[in-house]
């Protein structure tokens, strides 16, 4: 893993050079915290998303589509405590009058903006509280304001999510930043709820594209909190240049650098949104190898994560490792149970697909930590992936009962 | 639905001529609850069987298949407790000791014995106390015990789960009994946990597999508890004949009536087996309609009666709609936002993919009751789908995080 390559960069999407921030309370959210987020780069620049594959995708992520088709933006205009979701045409007229409203105050196309909601779904946006935010919020855009933007997207997140790291190439510092939410209907399918990552790399439109979605497929496309796909997922890249040198392609020599330090922020941030998964108090890795093909063990590794009887297992400390064996058998992988070795929580516990005995005492201490490692080897192949998670809690119930009320 | 049509008849599995049946307590489970259920038939005669889809198949399930393979049985014993799943070749043994024994202490060929198995996952079977159990049961086979087989399979169920339905036709009467146990673990892919479902209408082997095919894949294989599917999911089907009258192949006219009896006694268990889904406070029936096709009609349903935020919502009594149209986006149905219409709890809440004003009040009631109801039209064809599931409750996490403690 990448996790100690990079110096850490402080300061989330304002850590590269070249963004502005702002993080303000529109009263969107009843609670008067901050709602109303802006990130905005000194000039377009080349930019990539990916948004969510639900077939009931939201007017924000629609318009957005639209924005970024010509791989450039200026700025991202997003709102929490209302996912302007299920709102219909009034729902696509609210969202392009975010992006016409941004656009104005900061002085750009609106085509320059992309547009993101998280919150409840089919309540109609409050706009005048919105435009009033987004007002404010240009007031106060700061190049040391990346924690307050991150801060104003979070919904029922317990704690901000911001990242960055640092790396020199050729004597040139270039600096990757982001911020994400998580923490409930994550099991992201091309980008998690919200994420922004930011770089003063001279990435190109199509470099910034191919670095996100590589490391979208195996950062955020690789967590589940709950097995539920948004309707307003989006992960975003926009990469400002400021930090100087020739444009980056994907063929470059500089490209895979960069593109693995993009790779590095993205699975800090997955990691941090299923740590924060509703009523989380465990972060669970499943890892399957020996699998027939890749998909193969993505596939076995999510009937694992989304399992509520393993989730419920772990939380309760429980060994139970024959619930491991049960979803991989209900997953769609190519398995053959005579090869199946699985190790819970550190500790061999079936071998040839027969239980191994164990300690219950080695096992209890393994399932008191905070992470746990789930790994299974089916034996047949080279196909591997790895998935994270978290698991299933009473506050998880009590969170998503009480959700809307 | 066909929910009246029938004469109730009493006795589940004992309820039609020719089936006696046994359930004991042989010390497997640690309460001293019956554990053992033996049920038999007076003659060797036409059966049918369906089996998991699971790729780690427990050691009965793989012993059942072969013996099921000429369409007869004799018996069938089962024990609760231990699943004897992950076992290797000392479950396989274990298995075939089972049926060995059975077929001594009844007489009969071991083949004619179908084995089940359900309980914990990875331990060996302890097959003194289990032989014991069934020498016990087979001195206590009784033509009124289908309760006490009922209860003998229990795990964490609440209630036994026994039904039976009488019809007649030309004067002849027929009876249909059955009896299931669910409650953990439950998303069936061929047959539910365990469910045996007996006759004494003279059905032809073919006719028992089409009869039992059909009903399976309109009941068992439409409900789902946690999404999580078993080891050592059965679901049978034995036709003593008793009540008289020629062979009933599956083109006959009298095939029709007996099997939609089959139907109705398999519908009701599995509607119990999810009433009495883990931590349950409320059965939820979940219809799609308008779908292009009746598969993407399932996907659909399975996708919200699955989705934990819908389960979690319906616990709450929070009338979350939203969360129902998130389930239809991330479902692989096909969908045209602009034409879905959602029920939620009998109330219209979004019309054209779009919110519709609701009375929280009347929501507040519809979702008091003991049964919710969601109903999509997706506005496309004329696919349609009912799936039923369970809400999820602190109590579900509860059972599973100390199920094995």
């Amino acid at each position: 893993m990448s996790e100690n390559l990079y110096a850490y960069a402080d300061g989330g999407v304002t850590a590269p050079a070249g963004f502005m921030a702002a993080g303000v309370s529109a009263g969107i959210k009843k609670s008067g915290r901050r709602d109303v987020a802006l990130i905005v780069s000194g000039d377009a620049c080349a930019s990539a998303a990916v948004f969510t594959m639900s077939s009931m995708a939201a007017p924000p992520v629609v318009v957005s589509r639209e924005h970024i088709s010509d791989g450039r933006l200026r700025a991202i205009v997003v709102n929490a405590g209302n996912a302007n979701a299920c709102t219909g045409e009034r729902g696509m007229a609210d969202a392009r009058a975010m992006a016409v409203a941004t656009a104005g105050l900061i002085g750009c196309e609106a085509t320059d903006v992309l547009v993101a909601s998280t919150g409840v779904i089919g309540v109609p946006m409050p706009m005048s509280l919105v435009l009033a935010g987004i007002e404010k919020a240009a007031g106060e855009l700061d190049y040391l304001a990346g924690e307050d933007a991150a801060e104003a997207i979070m919904t029922t997140d317990t704690f901000m999510k911001t990242t960055g790291a640092a790396l020199e190439i050729d004597g040139v510092k270039y600096t990757v930043g982001g911020m994400a939410k998580g923490s409930g209907m994550i099991q992201p399918n091309m980008a998690t709820m919200l994420a922004f990552i930011t770089t003063d790399a001279p990435l190109s439109s199509a470099a910034c594209d191919a670095a996100l979605r590589t490391a979208v497929a195996r950062t955020f496309n690789r967590i589940t909190v709950d097995s539920d796909t948004s309707t307003n997922d989006m992960c975003t890249l926009m990469a400002s240049g400021v930090a100087g040198g020739e444009l980056i392609e994907a063929g470059d020599a500089r490209y895979a650098p960069v593109a693995a330090a993009i790779e590095h922020v993205c699975g800090e941030l997955a990691r941090m949104v299923v740590r924060d998964g509703e009523g989380a108090t465990k972060l669970i890795t499943v890892t399957v190898t020996g699998a027939t093909s890749e998909p193969d063990a993505e596939a076995a590794a999510f009937a694992i994560a989304n399992s509520p009887l393993v989730k419920t297992a772990i939380f309760g400390a429980d060994a139970n490792w024959g619930r491991v064996a049960m979803a991989i058998g209900k997953s769609s992988a190519t398995v053959d149970p005579a090869r199946v070795r699985i190790h819970f929580a550190g500790i061999l516990t079936c071998d040839g697909g027969t239980a191994v005995p164990f300690s219950e005492e080695a096992a209890a201490v393994a399932l008191a930590a905070d992470n746990v490692e789930i790994a299974v080897d089916l034996g047949l192949g080279d196909g591997e992936a790895t998935v994270w998670t978290c698991d299933l809690s009473y506050e998880y119930v009590k969170i998503n009962g009480e959700y809307r009320s």
